[in-house]
């Protein structure tokens, strides 16, 4: 059986994560996660004539890292899946451009990357792929003039606005293999929107959706959360997380506080003054491929439940004044002794 | 065996499909194919306050058509697959909003159908989904101001412009049940670019990744272009589709003209003044679920090949002086006897 209740796929052959891969800017290379990424960008502009191209860089440089590390070419890998906040996902399908890969491009807003692992994993373990190179990406500066104001305005953050990370992670899935790492099960979100209509608080508008997935992960699976060693959500930051207690403790889902990290909470110190904390697509990216699977291969971690969060909303909607929806995919990521 | 060659998902338990439905606008229930729409709109704006919110009451009306021939309650519909050409596809994420399902966001821009049926067919086929809903929606007037200008500046269009079809289709997708139609095959593109900047242009833009998945599709498989009925593009154009002849050619690949329809050169009469035809991921999502899916239903055609070609640009790609890349994903429909 591929599927647990109404919306939980279980692999039946957990496809094994080859290698992973992560490249963070120079603000998240001075956070508390910093010695856990690949690269650390001394230049967020990559050399690049525009922020729009350095994110394409920073996804293609990315891939490759990861293909290195397994020492493949990237003739093997039959599908690159991805995506990014940028109109059009332009960051992940201009760097397919130059990958070569057939690609299939996603949409999940920041849980893109939960996204990719989840139908990735679907394609390998049923026999459609035999390497899939899972990746999500953003980039501080594209966010910022895309959804909110150019930098160059100098506009004031409001307090309960996350920073968008810049940051790609990619994790490179392979059907044989002897990687300690396996995508297990995942879980595909519904829309929920409890009519949050501010765009800057993306923890209160995505909060639901997570607790909605996570609901319906465990209810599928038949888990409680203490069967995982760390439930990462990302990426709802500081207000997100505490907010997500409160509806877990509200509906009677028990939630170990001490199990439940968010990749947005965990990537930048309160001191890097960034708000409510990290998001954008490639912060749950790239803390999952950097801390997150190489804490899980160093035998600290044996069972992590990914639920990347993604705010379905863009300037257009907010500006017909639109309330803010929000999306949840959850990966189950094991380490088999 | 699940895979042909590097690109082709061969499925082995080729998911129904138990229903579809279309939707066009009052102009595309004007060209030559109206007949075949489910539905043809009077009012584009489908009393809704603004195009966008038109555009997702399409898609909402769409999905809930096929379910209603299907007689399946959306609870039975494990995941909605779509997309849309709207920045951040709101189009379709706020209709999943509405219709309650589980949703995997896609972006291939006006091959969003042809992908959704790929991914779709996969996840059914694999186990994962019992029913799925594979959609995808444009629209002229969210279009128009969002990639060129807003209708009311009345900005003459070039003659190699496409017009974007208002329009919709939904294929729902099933494993079980008695429908003649199934999806047997489905091939993922690469991103080819030959560096047309030209962001009018998209039949030239996109001409070479349709090759180049109709290439791929046809070696993974072993078949020639002679063992389709019909091998419907969308959405090249006249311009375009010519330009896919010319490549045919050049590459010695036979490719009988009278079995190649463009979906885009198919939707409006010459003398409707679309200049180089239709567009948009609704118009080859309309057109398939109408016309073709109508008329394999009737016996006319057996085997047909939908090939869903995008152009992965943005305003702001064009904008920094890059190129436009396509890509394309093909899906092979038959009928069983």
């Amino acid at each position: 059986m591929s599927r647990a209740g109404q919306q939980t796929f279980v692999y039946d052959r957990p496809p094994a994560i080859a290698a992973h891969a992560s490249i963070v800017g120079p603000k998240e290379g001075q956070g508390p996660l910093a010695e856990w990424f690949d690269t650390v960008l001394e230049d967020d502009l990559l050399s690049q004539k525009s922020w729009e191209l350095a994110e394409m860089e920073m996804v293609r440089r990315c891939v490759l890292d990861a293909l290195n590390k397994a020492q493949l070419p990237s003739e093997a890998v039959q599908a690159m899946l991805g995506g990014d906040l940028n109109n059009q996902i332009i960051a992940s399908s201009f760097a397919a451009r130059t990958l070569g890969m057939p690609f299939i491009g996603l949409y999940g807003a920041c849980s893109t990357f939960a996204q990719a692992l989840v139908i990735g994993s679907a394609l390998i373990s049923g026999g459609y792929l035999e390497n899939a190179a899972c990746t999500a990406s953003s980039h501080f500066c594209t966010a910022e003039r895309q959804f909110r104001f150019p930098l160059e305005l100098g506009t004031q953050r409001p307090p309960q606005a996350s920073r968008t990370a810049t940051a790609c992670g990619c994790a490179l899935l392979t059907a044989e293999g002897e990687a300690p790492l396996r995508v297990t099960q995942g879980t595909v979100g519904r829309i929920i929107d409890l009519n949050i209509t501010d765009a800057n608080h993306m923890g209160a508008a995505m909060a639901p959706a997570v607790f909605d997935c996570i609901a319906a992960h465990l209810a599928d699976t038949g888990r409680s959360a203490s069967d995982y060693d760390l439930i990462a959500t990302g990426d709802l930051g500081w207000i997100g997380r505490n907010l997500l207690l409160e509806l877990c403790a509200a509906a009677g889902l028990d939630m170990p506080a001490d199990r439940l990290i968010d990749c947005g909470a965990s990537l930048f110190s309160r001191e890097q003054d960034t708000h409510a904390g990290g998001s954008g697509c490639g912060c749950v990216a790239a803390v999952s491929c950097g801390w997150l699977m190489k804490r899980m291969e160093q035998g600290e971690l044996s069972r992590v439940l990914v639920v990347g969060s993604g705010a379905m909303f863009s300037p257009t909607s907010s500006q017909q004044a639109q309330s803010v929806p929000g999306i949840a995919y959850a990966a189950c990521i094991e380490r088999k002794d």
